[in-house]
């Protein structure tokens, strides 16, 4: 089975235009099948700002109100996308931008409601990797934005991380999977303050203590909830960490396999 | 040699949420090979107007400043290409979104300042067609928006009409291909206020003598020689008119043919 890597990149690096220029770079050297899946970053608060549009928030999570799809329509699909599709095209990597509504790759459907209306976000239940896979054998790489469709003409706002997961999973079959977290940390750190202690290895087996510890919590609760729905589901492995991971071979990460 | 169905839309059908229904509706149940490409309408300037970014004209034409570009990266290859796909989705329509950067399908450089200084508007100089070729053998659909890139990273804004003839053009080798300008009129008019006034057929031959009597002019002048360009390079067919003509066998429009 030929391997492929499945690498999302967050805000850090989207915002910052040079951190961005050089993960391009690097990227774009990576060996095989490669797929890529960005997150948003500030420029859709900024745009909704300049727009006027208010941006709703429970509990910390944004509220997704026909305006604010429409803004993340054009800043992720568009801005991000296509920026990221043309760069890549520079350094000579045959980018193709998605949405989960092209090529019907990713369906999902409009959270229901329970105490708080999320509005036009979409929970995943179906990858369509056909066409897909029809690139990745002509050395496409396919560029993921965090939008979704629900197949009935409705487009979506979906958690990156949960799109970067769910291909994996869905590539699985016919792959050695393996899915790659980058952020601004150098990964699932002992003291949190510490960029220095980095877990290196959690397993099925450590993960009940780490958690157990406190050691973790919070944000990083959901991202490593997701990281074992992947194992659990035949991706290789996980790996979490600063965009360093991918290219360089001292780095240090934290990597999460079964066992 | 199959047949492959280039069909360009304009302002007049995107920015009525009825009339792009309706005409999404009718495009998805078209049998054979086809690609939609769409151009931008009043939404960009819309945006424009809310971010109070200043739309910048010379003799009648946009002038594509950075800021500019921007938005229309935005709305075209974010809010109308994805609205579009996911539309056609719905209507069991295998659509799939492209800018040229994707696949690196339409290569443009800059125009050269002469008198006037367009700013970020691209003019085609190549079209790679491997990647829409592998789409369209698996049955799907590529939606085009009219953005290009100059193999540097630069997104640039390209004439929609353009990159419909272009594409065209490059798939005249390998498919039968007929282009199909759809507008507000229902063709190349004999008396420009009568819509009923079509001139049915257009060949090198009288195109001359209908430049020549002054029934051809104005705006009509570059669509035709378009049309023509195209003509010229093999392509079967082009037929201009209200979107009708590809539904109803009994409509009136415009075809231009080589004689």
């Amino acid at each position: 089975m030929k391997t492929l890597k499945i690498i999302k990149i967050g805000g850090n690096i989207i915002d910052n235009e040079d951190a961005l220029h050089s993960f391009l770079k690097e990227f774009s050297k990576l060996k095989g099948s490669k797929i890529l899946v960005h997150g948003g970053g500030k420029l859709a608060t900024q745009l909704a700002n300049k727009m006027n549009v208010e941006v709703k928030m429970s509990n910390g999570r944004r509220i997704t109100d026909v305006e604010t799809l429409d803004i993340i329509t054009m800043v992720y699909a568009g801005k991000i996308n296509k920026t990221i599709v043309a760069k890549l095209q520079a350094q000579q990597c045959n980018a193709v931008g998605f949405s989960g509504a092209d090529g019907n790759t990713i369906v999902s459907v409009k959270r229901h409601v329970k105490e708080v209306d999320f509005g036009y976000v979409g929970d995943v239940v179906m990858v369509n990797i056909s066409v897909l896979k029809t690139l990745l054998k002509t050395n496409c790489t396919p560029v993921f934005c965090a939008i979704t469709h629900d197949e009935n003409g409705q487009l979506l706002n979906t958690n990156a991380d949960t799109i970067a997961s769910e291909l994996a999973i869905a590539f699985a079959e016919v792959y050695k999977t393996e899915l790659y977290y980058c952020f601004e940390k150098s990964g699932v750190l002992e003291n949190v303050d510490d960029n220095a202690s980095v877990i290196e290895d959690i397993t099925t087996e450590n993960f009940q203590t780490l958690k157990d510890q406190g050691t973790i919590a919070d944000g990083m609760l959901p991202k490593l909830d997701n990281c074992f729905h992947a194992i659990a589901h035949n991706v290789s492995k996980v790996c979490i960490g600063k965009p360093e991971l991918l290219f360089n071979s001292k780095s240090k990460f934290t990597t999460i396999t079964a066992k």
